[in-house]
């Protein structure tokens, strides 16, 4: 099967899906697009995904899909090797409420529509605009630190000791975070399983810097 | 297995997932948190759930479940009747997009505490804060209602004849929208979507002013 990324180096959205991508060994190809110009507001790209949202994933089939994590559970049902997430029903829970914690209190928040709105309409500088990025990942990255860290089933990644669904929003957040300049190291237990994450080829090749539309 | 649902009349996370243990036959005790007052800030609640989040469903074997959308999926795997997903990789996949789209692009902004930051630090007013409200749910509605108008594969329900995942975070972010007097007739799929699942006891009883603690 042919696939076609739509995508964007810096999107964490795209990042988390490049990443799973690369760990279920699916080749693809790359289409890049500069959200600052618009190009996700174009009547060609909103005919396939009306969200005007990154990543869309186009197969050779025709079916268009949309929203990351879906994308990535779609993955997981049609290529099940290597599992993105564990086998029993509380594992699997585990690794949902992990991922989510990022996809669904940190990333929505801090997106660049939303610095934008903050700026255009509600006055914010980029001091204020920093500020609430770091609130936001704070807030999570606080909760999600307590939470791995004091947990057995936290192993070399998030559960465990092979990358999974957690994994690949947890290596995006980083990687966004560091437009901000925030400090991993804050949060030990997360700041040790992003450099593992980092030495793995699937998760480094997933890196906004190593995509062809990186600046 | 005795579940408790720790949550709140008013919240849309709460909502959609009393909504998916109605669906499935699941009861449960009701315990209600004030969160203005700061309930969910209290060590023993965030013992349980470090973020500090409604809900969170506690069950009697010990385990501790946080995540609305992590919940749900989990409930579908040890309870898979009725199905709140569809059996094909591609529709589940759809389903799951149209539930993120609400899930990650809209409540996540228009939570208590991302309007309480705007207001206290950004100095956003009633009426700045409604508009920031608005703006996000029509945004995302109005991708929704072109993604599922055009769609033959929704039905009387988001996806087919059988109300599902979409359908539960569908439902909790139209009453959400009534605090701020969103007329959901701008949709007119996503309103009759809402008015069929609004007919059906399990949405009905999982509804805001059916709550024991609601106003």
């Amino acid at each position: 099967m042919t696939l076609v990324l739509h995508n964007f180096f810096r999107s964490s959205t795209s990042t988390r899906l490049r990443a799973a991508l690369n760990l279920k060994g699916l080749a693809y190809d790359y289409v890049p697009y500069v959200l600052r110009r618009g190009d996700t507001r174009r009547p060609d790209y909103l005919a396939n995904n009306p969200a005007g949202l990154v990543p869309t994933l186009e197969r050779d089939d025709g079916v268009v899909m949309t929203q990351s994590l879906a994308i990535i559970e779609w993955l997981e049902e049609t290529h099940p090797e290597p599992a993105l997430l564990p086998t029993d029903a509380d594992g699997r829970a585990r690794v949902r409420s992990l991922a989510y914690m990022i996809a669904c209190e940190i990333h929505p928040l801090n997106n660049l529509r939303v610095l934008g709105y903050l700026a255009e309409m509600l006055g914010a500088d980029e001091t204020a605009q920093k500020e609430w990025f770091n609130h936001w990942v704070s807030t999570t990255f606080d909760a999600l630190e307590t939470t791995i860290s004091r947990d057995a089933q936290t192993g070399a990644y998030c559960h465990g000791d092979a990358p999974g669904l957690a994994d690949t929003c947890l290596y995006a957040q980083v990687w966004n975070n560091r437009r901000f300049e925030i400090e991993t190291a804050t949060w030990p237990t997360i700041a040790g399983i992003f450099e593992r994450l980092d030495a793995l080829p699937a998760f480094r090749d997933a890196a906004p810097p190593n995509q062809p539309d990186a600046a």
